[in-house]
């Protein structure tokens, strides 16, 4: 099956987290993306975000693995929705699947940028507001 | 809590859906957005939708009821991320809570409008292409 653009770049997104390779991660979000780093904290633009990325790789020892083992991509002129189940798994972490949701727009290029990275998904619904 | 515009938007667009108000259902979408009917079966753009809601209707024998048991919105710039517990029920089949995600975009005016429905959220990726 031919893969969607958006696939291939969330592969590569998963490829650089594993690698900490941040500055070719940088590359596949929007300037004004949002990351969910937990319910209820998010990360916007890429600044925020590069950091968090690193703090994240910390906390999972710098073992953090990433994959998705389904995507489907959903496309409405330059916006896109993907709901991927991905799996997270470090030496100090046993494996967790979720079911994330991510969208991603095209910006002027062509380019598909990720301009929501949600992989909790609908854990957010059960993050009351503080 | 005060409630996000777009939360207000997707209550008028249940109301709509009970009281099958299409004229005012086809203003909460974008141009170009994209519903799932079911997984696998997709429609475009405003008159595909309109029609896919009009049979909807009648599947449901007109008594087809929608609401949302919580909301959740991620804002990125002109793009916004919705996933919601939706709840549909109907004279002909009992409530069904579904995990739904849909994806909002500020068109140059300023107003959101829906571009990607997706009530099914992560039940895609069990549908296996034909």
């Amino acid at each position: 099956m031919i893969q969607h653009p958006i696939e291939r770049l969330i592969e590569k997104a998963d490829t650089a987290i594993i690698h900490e390779d941040f500055d070719t991660l940088m590359e596949i979000y929007a300037d004004d993306a949002v990351l969910v780093v937990k319910p209820g904290t998010n990360a916007s633009g890429k600044v925020q975000i590069r950091k968090a990325m690193e703090a994240i790789a910390a906390h999972f020892n710098h073992t953090l693995n990433v994959r998705q083992a389904g995507m489907k991509v959903l496309e409405a002129g330059d916006t896109a929705l993907v709901v991927a189940k991905t799996v997270v798994s470090a030496s100090n972490t046993p494996a967790i699947e979720r079911n994330a949701t991510y969208v991603f727009k095209k910006d002027p290029s062509g380019e598909w940028r990720c301009t929501i990275d949600n992989s909790y998904g609908h854990e957010l619904l059960l993050h009351k507001e503080a």
